[in-house]
Order: structure tokens, then sequence, then C-alpha cells
């Protein structure tokens, strides 16, 4: 692959600006909690949302302007520290507003503006409080501002989580700048968290979507930190074109390469996540190979990466590759556990379903990694899949046992 | 109801025997780890089993014995500390063997015999230590006996779990006593972890079935501790008619008297694993009603029973009702959430899906119970339904992390 990733820095796509100030709507004073993005000329937006049905009122209003504008989307406006979820028509009017007040200091349109929200879930949201930092939003846009606003997009978070692709495309150099938060109720069935990424690449919004499916597909629908999926998640890409890069078109090597791209920059946003997850001290893969079908892979991986048992034996450093197989065996998916073998890191523990004689002390050796592979040979086809999880730590409790208040 | 529920003490139904030992399959040395229960005079059995794929060895000798005795089983033997899982032809040897072993104290046909086996999966058993120990359990065989075994099968258990109900019935009084074992790896879909229940009523094993589908599926398949499903999963009922009780032979009102006492004693026995969940510290019962239809009522409750974030929430004493809602969401049931009413214990705190204010301190005093109700109606439709499950603390974590070692 030819796309540069750098997960350090964050550069701004061409032609993007952004922003974040301390609206006080997080429960801590002076923490960014208020962020805008906007392309300085016209975008289209291709996003994703929650499949839970609760949905938050920042979400609707993301699918009525992504409707309205015919994706036609060139701003986000973004707050952490309350969810705008379960709260009414109250709740579903302070998310229009947050579209209306972006459209006014940005002079767009309140239907080219994406909402989302994240934090506490079932309070109304202070809207005064951003009505208040309104100008100074507006006074610190600049291209560095978007490196501000993934700080303003954290809660639970620990680390900032960024990823930034170049490579030469279609006559130019291309840009695509993501940034996620996450770190609990992460169990994403369709996207998760949010998740914004940016882009200077031209291309038509139909193959933006389909790009998005795809990377999607193998980025954030292929991780899980503690199996419950927000009411909020959303991932959105804003693709502007400033590159002067030569638009895609159709499904030709040119969208291939851009999928690439946004597939590298989605997979990393993505494992960010799994490696900040709620008291994590773990990132763990977990792989399904020579299975009968690539979604009875992925069902048996993500039932192995969910599993309590699986996630706490790997926060205590234990080889119990008999929970591994039985999380496979609850999976749903039909299949002979007697042709089995199951590998931790490089470590055969499992042939045919049956436990190998294996070293314990190699096996502590190799979970006492920050990094882990746990990989399961079906030998019953040829299809594979792959889940990215983390440890189940006494911390994870400590973190949500008292969120809320 | 006319049965009357005995949880603390247990009394054989007549003419049923048990007996433990410690055989030292368990780690810690002393621990009664062996068991036997025998009808000394013929009976039927109903059982179910896990519907994990993968299925331990002693569970397909007894689906085998059940298969060529027609369900005459008539006698249990039961170890803890090994769950004989993912061990291979050697392990489905050592199940058989502790068949005929039995049979051969007992002097019964092998067929007439179920084999139970829990604890810790991958580890060939060590038969010969049975075998040692098999004149003792012999000895020891009487009516009080079968409360030893209630001890036996024990493993992260903190307390021995029991139910008796007596009852009037078919002119005789007519006594089902249950033991069962259990605090992780709870989740059932067809029965959980060991349950035994033995009755001295006399019914046809067809019958016998039906009262097991019914009660089966009002208990333990209600109940969710961590939501990982066993490959050791057994729930059987042993009815020998000793009690001298007119036989219940078809589904008269006879049948509904035995049912109600069946699912009474599953339904206690199914409470009971719940409140020595691993790590919990309490019993909370959520109840969905006036929801579409009962399927939609269970998978909902069920999901809010599942939610590791609803779940530290209520180890935390935090009246989070966002994560309770947003766990509804994804139950995967298509609903309209802002119809939604939710209460915690007593005290309404969302109305129309929609955070109600409440009082901060009562909704503590209510959490700090050891017994929780979260009730959530959905005002769409006439079917309820009830799931039981527990906090998840830190304590959880710590027994699971280190379980194998």
């Amino acid at each position: 692959m030819n796309w540069t990733l750098d997960t350090h820095s964050i550069v701004a796509p061409q032609d993007f600006v952004g922003s974040a100030v301390a609206a006080g709507i997080k429960k801590e004073n002076g923490k960014l909690d208020l962020g805008l993005i906007f392309s300085t000329r016209p975008a289209v937006t291709a996003a994703r949302f929650t499949s839970n049905v609760v949905k938050a009122a920042p979400l609707l209003v993301c699918l009525k302007n992504l409707k309205e504008s015919g994706g036609a989307i060139r701003a986000i406006i973004v707050n952490s520290g309350n969810a705008n979820a379960c709260t009414g028509e109250n709740g579903l009017a302070v998310a229009e507003k947050m579209a209306i007040l972006a459209g006014r200091l940005l002079a767009i349109p309140p239907r080219e503006v994406l909402v989302s929200s994240t934090g506490v879930i079932g309070l109304q949201i202070p809207f005064e409080r951003m009505e208040r930092k309104a100008a100074e939003l507006k006074e610190n846009l600049g291209p560095q501002g978007v490196e501000a606003v993934a700080a303003a997009i954290m809660t639970t978070d620990t680390v900032r989580k960024v990823c930034s692709a170049t490579s030469s495309m279609g006559g130019s150099t291309v840009r695509i700048t993501g940034m996620t938060k996450g770190a609990g109720m992460i169990h994403p069935r369709m996207a998760t968290t949010l998740g914004f990424v940016l882009t200077d690449a031209a291309i038509s919004r139909d193959l933006l979507e389909a790009a998005l499916t795809h990377a999607c597909e193998r980025s954030y629908n292929r991780i899980s930190v503690d199996g419950d999926t927000s009411t909020n998640d959303t991932l959105a890409v804003v693709a502007n074109g400033a590159s002067g890069a030569e638009s895609v078109e159709k499904k030709d090597r040119l969208f291939d390469h851009f999928v690439e791209g946004l597939t590298a920059v989605c997979q990393s946003l993505a494992q960010q996540i799994v490696r900040d997850g709620e008291g994590a001290t773990k990132f763990v893969e977990i792989a399904v190979t020579t299975a009968p079908g690539e979604p009875e892979a992925t069902a048996i991986a993500r039932s192995i990466a969910n599993s309590p048992l699986v996630k706490t034996a790997l926060a205590g450093e234990d080889a119990n590759w008999g929970r591994i197989l039985c999380a496979a065996g609850y999976s749903g998916v039909s299949f002979d556990p007697s042709r089995v073998d199951i590998w931790i890191g490089d470590l055969p523990v499992c042939r045919g379903g049956v436990g190998l004689p294996f070293d314990e002390s190699r096996a502590k050796q190799i979970l006492r990694s920050r990094d882990i592979q746990i990989r399961l040979d079906l030998n019953q086809g040829q299809a594979s899949s792959i889940m990215w999880t983390c440890d189940l730590t006494k911390e994870y409790i400590h973190i949500n046992a008292d969120y809320r208040t």
C-alpha cells in the first residue's frame, strides 16, 4: 500500500478548518467540549449511524440534513459531556439549534451541517452555554483547529485518537485525516461512537458511500470493548476535492486506491479505540481462519471478543483456551469443534478440539505482552475474519460504576 | 399455590438416596467433589442440556443413555473440579467409565445413569481418583446423603443452592427436591449449569418432559450472570413415583399442579444462582411490560440483563436509566422508544422516552438494597416478561482472571 500513515500529529486536508472551545458542558470546567469543522469549499459527505433503535436527537437531525442537502454536508458541530439522547422534543430542538448556530457562524444553510453529541444520556443539554461561546468558536477557526476538535470529542478516552494518511493519487497529493473518540459502550453493528474523517480527495457522493461501507465493515464493525452499542454512534467522511486530484467517478483503480486509504485510516482509528478501551491493559486480535464462510468466521470471532470470561482470563494472563472454544461454541454458528486448532500467539494450545500440553511459562510470557493474537483454525472451509478487542479489568467496573453522578 | 417451599434444609423424596466424597479432583484437598444420587426404585428422567455446540463428554454420554434407556434413568454420578470438556476420545472414555462405575456400585445397567461434570475446561479428568473412592461413595449412600451432593457440585459458588417443595397431590404427600450449582458462565439458552431435581411424584416420561420445558423456560432460561453459555449445562428431573400418589398421565389438573411445583422449585434454584453470581452484590429483576409480544419482551429484558454498562451502574448504585433504555434499543426488537416509561423500584425516572426529574437520594436508597426491580412499560402491546440478573463488580474480574491456574 502506498499510503503513508501518521497517528501522532494531525494535519488538516486542504481547505478544512476547525476550532474548539470549553463551553462548560463537561462536568470538569475548562475542558474542550464544543468543536466545529468546516470545509471552506463545497463538499460531499457519507455517514453511518448507530443501529440502536434509540437514536439520539443529533442523529435525527443528521439524517434529515443529509437527505435535504443531497449529501452536500460541509460542516460538523459536535459537543462532548452530554449525548443529547432520550431528551425528547426539547433535545431535538437543541440539536436543530446547533445546526442553525453552525450555519450562522459559517454562512451556510443549516442543512449542510452534521450535528454530533457524546456523553451522558438523558440529561437536557444547556444550549445557552454553546451560544455564549459562539463568537470564540468562530474566531478560532483555522487549519490547526482541526486538531483541537479531536480533543473536544473525548469523554472517558485517556488519549486523543487521530490518523492521517497521505498518498499521491489522481495527479495530486491527497490527504485523509480522521479523528475518533470512544472507550466504552463499544460494540458497533453499523458504526460506533464518533468518528470524523476529512479528505481533500475528489469523489462522488455515491462512491464515497461505497468506500465508507467497505472501510466501516473492516474497521469500526470489527471492534468490541464491552458489547454495548451506543445511541450516538456516528462515523462521517467529508470529501471536498481541494487537493486538485482527478475525481473518483467510477469503481476503477482510482476508487480502489481511495478505498485502501480510507480503510487504513478507519482501521487505525478503530484500533485506537480498543487500545484505549475502558480499563484495558491489552489489545487482542481474534483471528478465525479456515471457516465455512466469512459471516461464520466473523460471528465466531465476535463471540470470543465479547466473552467476559475470555476477557477476564486475558486480564489475568491465564491461557484458558477452553473458554475461547466455549465462546466459539455459543456463537450461533454450527461447526465441528473436534476439528478446531487454537493458538495463543505462536503457541499451539489445542488441536482437534483437545488440549495440547504446553509450556505455561511461555504462555504467561506471551500473555504478558500488550499486544496478543489468538487464532482459531476451524479446518472446515476457506474463509477467515478478524475482530479486535481488549481485556476486561477491575478498572472497567470502576470507570462505569459511577459515570453519571 | 399450595406447594410449601423450603430453601434451607433439603429432604430427599421417598426412595432417593445420595452420597458424596472428596476424591481429590478439586484443587483444594478434602473438599467434596464426587457425588452419587440414586432412586432405589425404577424412575423416569427428563433433561435439558446446553445449546453450546461444544458439548462436554458427559453430556454425550447422557444423551446416549437417555436414548438407550428410553428415559428410564435412576442414578446421577457427578463430579466438580473438572468439566471433562474439550478432552477428546480420552474424556469420552472417562465419562463412560463413570457411568459404568455408578452402574456397578448400584447394580443397575450403566444406561440408567446420567453423568455430569463441572469445573475447568480442557484438562483430562483423573478417573483413578474416583475409583479409589468408589467403596466409600457406596457406603455413604442414604437419604441424608442427597444433601451432601448439593455441596459436592459447588465450584465458585459461595453457598449451597437447594429447594424442596411439598404438597398434597393425587392422594399423597409429594415432594420435589432440587439442587443446583453455578455462579459464572451463566447465560442459559436451553438450561444452564448443573441442576438436579428429584421427585417421588408419579408421572409419565412424556409429561415429565413437558413439565420440564415449561419450568425451564420460566426459570433457568430467564437468568443471566455474565452472558457466557457453558459447555456443561445440564438440568435433569428424576421422578420415581415413590410417594404412592396417583400418576400424572395426561395434561389435566394433576399435571398442572405438578408443573406448578416443578416451576417453583426451578425458579427458586435459578434465582439462587443469580444471587450467588460471581462478585454480585445485588439481585435485579428486569420486568418488561405492555410489549407487542412475549418474545419481544424477553429479548428486551435479556438485553438489559446482559449490558455491562447497566450492570456496572447497578454496582455503583447509579440510577443511570439512559443505559437501560440504550440496552433495550440494541436488543434487536423494533419498538418506539418515545413511548417507554421506566421505573427503578417505585421511582419513575423516564416517561415517554424522556428523563423525569427525580429525587437522587431516593434513587440511591432504592439502589442500596440487595433486591432491586427495574420495570420498563413499553406502552405498545399486552405482553410482558421477566429476567433475573445481578450487578457486575470488580470481584467478578478478580474471580475470573485467574481461575484455571
